[in-house]
Parts: structure tokens; C-alpha cells; sequence
């Protein structure tokens, strides 16, 4: 399969949550990998801290990745981190992480 | 090969050097792909104009990637690019684009 299209969503976390939030990925239900037009995926440590984590996966176009966020997958794939975020906003505090989507086109390799 | 560190270097481009941009990574001499731990690498076009280019680059380990930075390869490898920008310079111009590189363990695939 080829990767035409990325995805990288930006993670930046609280020093706190950190450990809770590699948890959540060493521990996936791997649901995504049955999705038509996924390639694979990874999850980044930055080196530096308080640089954000990325989470970069490789679709073969668009259409798939969109089908994607569109799934049911995609929210059981989140149910866990949504649970945390609803979590820290009923007990009025700030939101363990922040997250930015960006799409990418390969254009070389 | 493992993928176990990614090194990802965000260029910000200026609207009138994208194109040769393009150019220069769809030219590469692919002499990087000949470097001791090396495994692959994708240059990324993001879909929102005015965001970063993303060259991603994985290494077997944090070494193999020093290893290269401080290459003949490197070096080679970035002339035209470098040629470019002090060409701007000695112009009294901005510089073509500004790059910003980070490491990345990779913890979850």
C-alpha cells in the first residue's frame, strides 16, 4: 500500500499526564489497523521536553483517512483520552492535553 | 530495520520558494539513503497553506542519525538548499525558509 496522506495530530501534554498518556497508547485496541486505506501508524516521544508528542499516521489518500474520523472506531480508538478530558473538566481543571490534526501530502520519499 | 528514532525538520517556506522547494527533494541524489542505519524517509506537504513542510527521517537509533548530521553526506546533500539561502543573503533578502529541527523516540506503532 502506499503512503500518500498523513496525518499528525500534535499532543502537547501535562508533565502529570504524560505517563498516563503513553499508557493508553502502548495498551491500543489496535482498531484502526482494520481500517480500509490505513498503512500504519506511530506514536513520538519528543527529545526535549515540553515539546509536543506526535501521533503520525500514513493513509492511502484522503478519503481513507476522513472514513476514518468519521467511524465508530475512531471514537472507541478515543474513549479513554475523551474520559480523561471530561474527567479533568467536571472537577474544574485544566485539560491534560491539547491536540492539533494536521494532513500532509507525500510528495517525496 | 527498526524505526526507533525520527528526526522531523518543520520548513517554513516563503509562497515564492515553494515550488523550487518541491524541486529540490524531488531531485534529491538519495545519497542519505546509503547512511549506516537509515530506514526511510518522507517529505510532507501540509494541506493548510502558510503551515511547515515536514521532512521525516527514521533512523535505527538516535546514533545512526548523528552519525549522518555530521556526515560529507549532509553536507552534499543540503548544498543547493544552503546555496539558496546564502544567495538571498548576500542579496540583502529574507532568507527562503526557516527550518526547526526535533528528535522523536518512537514509543507505540
Amino acid at each position: 500500500m502506499n503512503k500518500n496522506f498523513v496525518a499528525v495530530n500534535y499532543i502537547d501534554c501535562s508533565p502529570e499526564y504524560r505517563n498516563r498518556f503513553e499508557e493508553l497508547f502502548g495498551s491500543r485496541a489496535k482498531q484502526i489497523d482494520t481500517m480500509p486505506g490505513f498503512v500504519d501508524m506511530q506514536v513520538l516521544r519528543p527529545s526535549r521536553e515540553g515539546d509536543a508528542y506526535l501521533i503520525v499516521s500514513h493513509w492511502e489518500s484522503e478519503e481513507s483517512f476522513k472514513g476514518w474520523t468519521k467511524s465508530k472506531t475512531f471514537l472507541d480508538g478515543h474513549k479513554r483520552g475523551f474520559e480523561d478530558m471530561a474527567k479533568a473538566k467536571a472537577e474544574g481543571k485544566e485539560p491534560p492535553m491539547k491536540s492539533d490534526f494536521k494532513t500532509y501530502e507525500v510528495i517525496a520519499q
